[in-house]
């Protein structure tokens, strides 16, 4: 009933090309590491913005920021958008911040049409979301949904030894716990995919019904290191040789399990590392994704098979999570907005974590995805298209009024 | 014909225990890195042990010392006996060290028993054998035989960025080029053997007759760095699996050439080694070895075909040396004395690579091995048994007294 009302595409563009003047680095892209001095410039920003439209900032106990605009009623919970304004090294100009710029835009766009919503709209911004600077990622999100302890996260320390904490104080966006975000009427985080699914079908939208369950594991191999000129190969007991042989086996047997199924071989250290010296010792990671647990189950009996096969081996599950599922009443509305946009759309399963996992815990929560250019996040080459920002935000516009607006 | 004269056995381990002492682990190991103070120690005790027993110490422009007796007829190039004094982080005390042990009681077994030899002989301790600290390996060696170049050499600098040049100056040990190793009648390098043939076969003497060939490649394997949640399997570009069918091809085809080719990926690293990401970029490296030059150069074949059939791969040679033949008629004088000795014996050629090698470019020279227990060196489990340091320094007293005495 508000379609004649849209997002105004020129600020949009203009406000993705601002906040990503805070880090921006030499090739395009934006190092804005939590609580460093651009993410520090660029929460600055993010404030006047915010105010400068009309809404209010606070900020609780963990750094998290909230531009709140006053509904009618506002003793009803508000409607959240929002995301992350940190990312990695030499990240991307949208990973985290599209979702924060699109929420701004979306209350721009009722503020300028004078419409009050029913309840009051806020958009956040979620301390260290990456975990690139202080471990773990989500971190706040997950304090908030009472998955990570704060005293202990406080005590996660950056690679100089500086702690969150005393980043975090010194930042001067530490506030009150009573801000917190603690009842919602219903949390929608906007993202880009990071990945090349929406691309690869040609497809505008992503309508997120959950994020898949994944479990990690660390693999350590045991050899012997001798001298690479003196011993003879029968002789050897090389780690490496015999980590290869293993993974060779892993792969047969995960991919016979099923097609959706992602998993990945990220790190890998060898011991000693010296190019004359057999190696005596490797160690591996392990993750590996899907929707279903029983896939993720089977994943576990195959790895815990190894154990049970091999000598030398040690193999240890570092953690795991089960499949997040959204609210399908708010994923089901956004199905209906994006078919009366008439944008292409698939209903997708998040690899990848997100804040939103953590808060649809407790808040009814779904995802808007938009594609990635050849599916490439976490660099300087992430790129969205302008055509596709904008495609989601009218979404996340028209979604948001379904919900705020009699 | 002077077999009735022996080595001091009591004396001999004791003077493994005294020269261990210096930079000795927790672990009985020792680390005794190039020009480290425990180095400049070792090399004090060493002058004075040499001294102790009428040996005239000298030191050459690049820190190579060396003890020397003076023979009937000084005008005869000396026999020259002698190792390394330096080890790597966490080395044994066998390892370099034994040749110049062996070497002394060998001098002291002559003067004790008032036999003056017809030449002089000199015991030489040949500065940074290991490049453990300082880069490369047989840095003065590989001076000394031209093969490297000494300003250049003069600039590597350890991890801390003190250059060879700063830490030899500081040292003391110093010299003038004019005692450099020149001439020699024959130069004769006692050595754990580092590597299991010796123990396996139940031998207590390796006659060392040259010093394998080799060859030592990186080779850089590139992928797509994209996130381990969102990347359907079938679209990724996993450097690190390409990498793994890769190696399982060499292997293949390596292990069909010659059972007595060893070869080796000591190093690799991956990029950018986060369990979350799919690695874009692995680099390894794979040196091969193998006394048969015709051997090495089908390794060689098979790794530049690699860079034929594959894309995105980068093959580098990083260096190679041919086999080096020691001289044959002391290799055959060291046989027939250790026939006459009657220790069970091999001839062997070293996988690994040693001072004798560069020497052995312009003076006539031969190595024996003893062994080590389970192949074990460049670790504080490094082990050879008192019966083969026995029978070691038996063979060459024996050796140098056939060459010295008329």
């Amino acid at each position: 009933m508000y379609k004649e009302i849209s997002i105004d595409t020129k600020q949009l563009l203009n406000s993705i090309e601002e906040f990503s003047s805070f880090g921006k680095t030499e090739k395009n892209g934006v190092t804005r590491l939590a609580l460093s001095r651009a993410d520090v410039e660029v929460r600055e920003h993010f404030r006047k913005v915010c105010e400068s439209i009309g809404m209010v900032l606070t900020y609780d106990d963990i750094g998290n920021m909230y531009g709140t605009l006053a509904g009618k009623n506002n003793d009803i919970p508000p409607i959240v958008m929002g995301s992350h304004l940190d990312t990695v090294e030499k990240g991307g100009k949208f990973d985290g911040s599209i979702g924060i710029i699109i929420g701004i835009e979306v209350v721009r766009a009722l503020v300028k049409n004078n419409i009050t919503p029913e309840m009051p709209i806020t958009v956040v911004n979620f301390t260290n979301e990456e975990g690139a600077r202080f471990e773990p990622a989500m971190m706040s999100s997950g304090i908030l949904a009472g998955q990570f302890d704060k005293d202990e996260m406080f005590t996660s320390s950056d690679s100089k030894g500086v702690t969150f904490k005393d980043a975090l104080k010194k930042s001067g966006f530490q506030g009150m716990i009573s801000n917190r975000l603690n009842k919602a009427t219903a949390f929608i985080e906007l993202h880009i995919e990071q990945g090349p699914v929406l691309e690869t079908e040609s497809l505008q939208i992503g309508i997120v019904d959950g994020v898949v369950g994944m479990v990690n594991y660390e693999i350590e191999v045991m050899g012997e290191s001798n001298h690479a000129g003196t011993t003879p190969m029968h002789l050897r007991k090389d780690a490496l040789f015999t980590t290869i042989d293993l993974i060779k086996k892993l792969r047969t047997n995960l991919d016979e399990l099923d097609n959706e199924l992602v998993y990945t071989i990220g790190r890998m250290n060898i011991t000693p590392n010296i190019h004359t010296v057999i190696p005596n010792k490797v160690v591996f990671t392990i993750e590996a994704r899907h929707k279903d647990e029983n896939v993720i189950n089977k994943v576990e009996s195959i790895l815990n098979l190894l154990d049970i096969e091999l000598n030398d081996i040690k193999i240890k599950k570092q953690w795991g999570r089960n499949t997040v599922d959204f609210n399908e009443e708010i994923v089901n509305k956004i199905e209906v907005i994006t078919k009366r946009l008439e944008y292409s759309y698939k209903k997708i399963t998040s690899g990848a974590g997100h804040d939103a996992q953590f808060i649809s815990t407790y808040i009814p929560t779904a995802m808007i995805f938009i594609p990635s250019v050849n599916g490439i996040s976490h660099s300087e080459k992430e790129l969205t298209l302008e055509k596709d920002c904008i495609a989601g935000a009218n979404v996340l516009l028209q979604t948001v009024l379904d919900i705020v607006v009699n």
